[in-house]
């Protein structure tokens, strides 16, 4: 399939202004055809003004129709075949085994999406029927469903070219919320986005639904972003990337005339402590799994363990010697751009220069451009405690252990974390009550709590939270990943004694499927 | 029981600054002893400190335990028998009927609570069992649940004083979400909230919970909801009153160095759409249902019907004419307070000033202070489409008739509509097609759609959504009343791996209880 190098507004391709942009391979510095035209407010005004004029068709069209659709996404994705996972690799510089799961991931979680819309439990049916006898009043007949909130801005994410970006985790569960989406496309992977965009217009033009539902913008700068969230016909926000990107949205939507939503998930760091027997038992089997975890896809993910937590002692100094001697046989990586690059060797340069971090090993350095050489730091728990630089995430394969002074210098660390992602324990039978005391503590600092694992690696399924309070995301009562992720796109109505023909269908007494219901307070299928 | 006029802090009466202020009658313009002092920024520190520290024993002492305690706040409130009756009837200046039917709904809402907690829906509890020998991969074992979000920060309203207020609709379902609450008491009805924080304050003796779960502050100024709001152990606000002060707590805590979610129930003009067959068939019936909620309580209602919209003729005009008939025998109450009965003045005279508006109709004046003297205004329809301060919510028994030439111009005027708590529809069998026609955009408009009823009369039960798109509410996914409530004050966490002894009760296989569960996908009992 031809990348044309514009943007996909509905069923067109349509020219932006004469700026371009082209993508970059990393691993090569090489530039990549075509050029990339890029959108303005123009473009973002039309493609804003096509999703509201889609929304209200979009959103009735029926479940099952709508679940075809998601279905049809992942076909047309699909169908891209090798195209794509080549286009993908020359973007991002990640070896194509990554990219292949990566686009069964996308696939998968596009499927699990059809299967949540057709499940029906997101609508939140409640039928509280009328009771005309009641004294000293009658009661009416109330009805809520959840529908989605309206057109949905969706920023692509540089680290999951196809799972977190044109496609991924927002687009689909935007979609399946019944909600419009306009995409900006992330410009370190332009043609794999034009490549998947195609792909769900395909799949528009075939399940025969209003051309609005999507459209794809490309843009290099911040200003195809603002001009997005500032629209009117734009009722929520999903994003993917930085601290600083993801808090100017936020600025940016709260100042709207109507403000919105902004789902933005940040920055986090995922501590893992290391509890004593754990450590005492299996610290170089625990070292090794760090180390893989830390260094796969040189660390750009959200969920990378860039903090570790335990009493200090002759257990954690083996550990610490286990990571030595993992680290510095792990070969470097290339990075996603050269832009992650320079901040990561700006990261790690500037914990270097915390004085009392000790730098206490480093991945082989690896040849060629942008390559990430991991980083392992040491630090005391007093020196975390007064130096904000230690909490901050360097994004990419950078670590730093924390060295407490026994269990309450531990729960100073705990207690002094901003919110995050994930926090795991690794723990043996007589860690329990230690784990035990600390897990409230656990449950309000992070999403997801894990013992005996490692953060990376989010599964997509029903039970995942992918959030967490604020820098991990700015709003803590919603997950990313997961089909609960549907939920940050809908918003309930009640409708109050409307006759049976203009409710809602779901809302009928004969809805005819098995979708579940509150019925007088009474779960139902 | 003596009111002391202190903060309630925990298990304490605190004497705040010096300052003090009074509840005053309105009816009489009485000032009523005793004089309650002004809590400051220490206060604000000791209670929410305190809630902080009751935070995770309080969201673990079991849902029956919990439930129980709602039960036994409703039980201490009813036991406060005629005094708090009375009491809120001279600060209020609201009839002795609406206030005890206001603390039968208070009453009501706390035991509704206590059976939406025991039944556990909330928790949505998601189990995904592990799948070890999946390929390529296995699959983690991982759980979720819901907690609450952490110490909630209530403003009680002026217009509840039971309903809205101290033990409201804000705190019942912080409360239920296993949230610790700290109330700001409305400075117009301090001694009725000081008689319900008593209520509390025993109920939470009697179950043996931790003090901090619940705190009362007095003060008059804004400088105490500032303190409380920017308080970085509140973890989220429930307000409900004007736009300018909802607006103002939003923008308070977005500028945290934690942002909190705030949900403001702020502004509403409520339109009621006179369809024509209605129209034609029962136009005399309408005005009289239209005349009844108007002046209900004074129209002082979140959900006061302040906009009619209705295409022109004849039916019309005797509709007004009913509407003026009806109108101009119905008698005068007195409003809650000296500033709301002077805002009520300010924006009758500035609709009365627009060129172009009709002053159709006005109620009897009344003898004594502070009387609300309906009032009902026509404008056409272009008048409305040009002009905001059309658009502007006036509390009290104001409203304004929109006319509009024929269909085209109705649904223009829809579309101009901000977003609304409600939106109601009067239509016979014949207006069917036409309200088919414009319900995707009243959807869109509103959080609760009726048919041939009034949107007075807030039904608390569990398909009730009270909220809507801003201005409406700061945020168009939630309700303020109903069990769905309970949901604003709560977060996801997921637990992967974690080994079944350190797992939340409701989340092990063997969880005992009848809560409902989606395992893998799939909704069990």
């Amino acid at each position: 399939m031809a990348i044309s190098g514009q943007s996909l507004i509905g069923d067109e391709t349509v020219e932006g202004g004469p700026a371009c942009f082209r993508g970059i391979n990393p691993t090569t510095g090489e530039t990549l055809e075509p050029a990339f035209s890029e959108a303005g407010t123009a473009e973002v005004a039309r493609a804003c003004t096509l999703a509201a004029a889609a929304f209200d068709a979009y959103r009735e069209i029926g479940l099952d129709k709508r679940a075809q659709f998601l279905e049809e996404v992942a076909e047309q994705i699909l169908a891209l075949g090798d195209e794509l996972v080549e286009r993908a690799c020359e973007e991002s510089g990640l070896p194509r085994a990554r990219i292949e799961g990566e686009r069964s991931r996308t696939v998968g979680q596009l499927r699990l999406f059809a299967a949540a819309v057709r499940e029906g439990g997101w609508l939140d049916v409640r039928i509280d029927p009328a009771q005309p006898d009641r004294k000293p009043l009658p009661r009416s007949d109330l009805r809520l469903r959840n529908i989605g909130i309206g057109p949905v801005a969706v920023f692509g994410a540089s680290n999951f070219p196809l799972a977190f970006s044109v496609a991924g985790g927002d687009t689909a569960s935007a979609l399946a919320a019944g909600c419009p989406v306009v995409v900006k496309a992330h410009p370190a992977h332009p043609g794999t986005s034009a490549l998947v965009g195609k792909a769900i217009q395909v799949a528009i033009s075939h399940c025969g639904l209003p051309p609005g539902v999507f459209s794809l913008l490309f843009g290099a700068g911040i200003e195809l972003g603002a001009a997005l969230v500032s629209h009117p016909d734009i009722k929520a926000v999903g994003f993917t990337g930085s601290r600083n990107g993801g808090l100017a949205l936020a600025k940016l939507a709260a100042a709207r005339a109507e403000p919105i939503p902004v789902y933005a998930e940040m920055s986090s760091i995922n501590p893992v402590i290391l509890l004593p027997a754990a450590l005492a038992a299996r610290g170089e089997a625990i070292a090794k799994g760090f180390v893989a975890s830390l260094t796969m896809g040189a660390g750009q993910f959200c969920t990378n363990p860039g903090l570790l937590i335990a009493e200090d002692g002759p257990h954690l100094e083996s550990f610490i010697t286990a990571v030595r001697s993992a680290l510095e046989t792990t070969g470097a990586a290339a990075m996603l751009t050269e832009g992650i690059f320079e901040a990561y060797q700006r990261g790690v340069a500037k914990l270097a220069g915390c004085v009392g971090v000790v730098q206490a090993a480093r991945g082989t350095p690896g040849d060629g451009l942008n390559k990430c050489q991991a980083a392992f730091f040491t630090a005391d728990a007093q020196l975390f405690l007064n130096n904000h630089v230690l909490r901050e995430e360097v994004f990419g394969a950078a670590s730093l252990l924390i060295r407490c002074e026994g269990r309450d210098e531990l729960l100073q660390v705990l207690n002094a974390l901003e919110g995050q992602l994930t926090i795991t324990l690794q723990m043996d039978e007589e860690d329990l009550d230690a784990a035990r005391a600390i897990l409230p503590m656990l449950e309000r600092k992070a999403g997801r709590i894990l013992a005996n694992g490692w953060p990376t690696g989010v599964e997509v399924c029903h039970a995942m939270v992918h959030g967490g309070p604020f820098p991990a995301t700015s709003g803590c009562r919603t997950t990313s990943v997961g089909t609960l992720a549907i939920r940050r796109f809908l918003r309930p109505v009640c409708y109050q004694d409307l006759p049976a023909d203009l409710l809602p269908v779901v809302l009928r007494n004969d809805n005819g499927g098995e979708i579940p219901r509150l019925l007088d307070g009474k779960l139902m299928f």
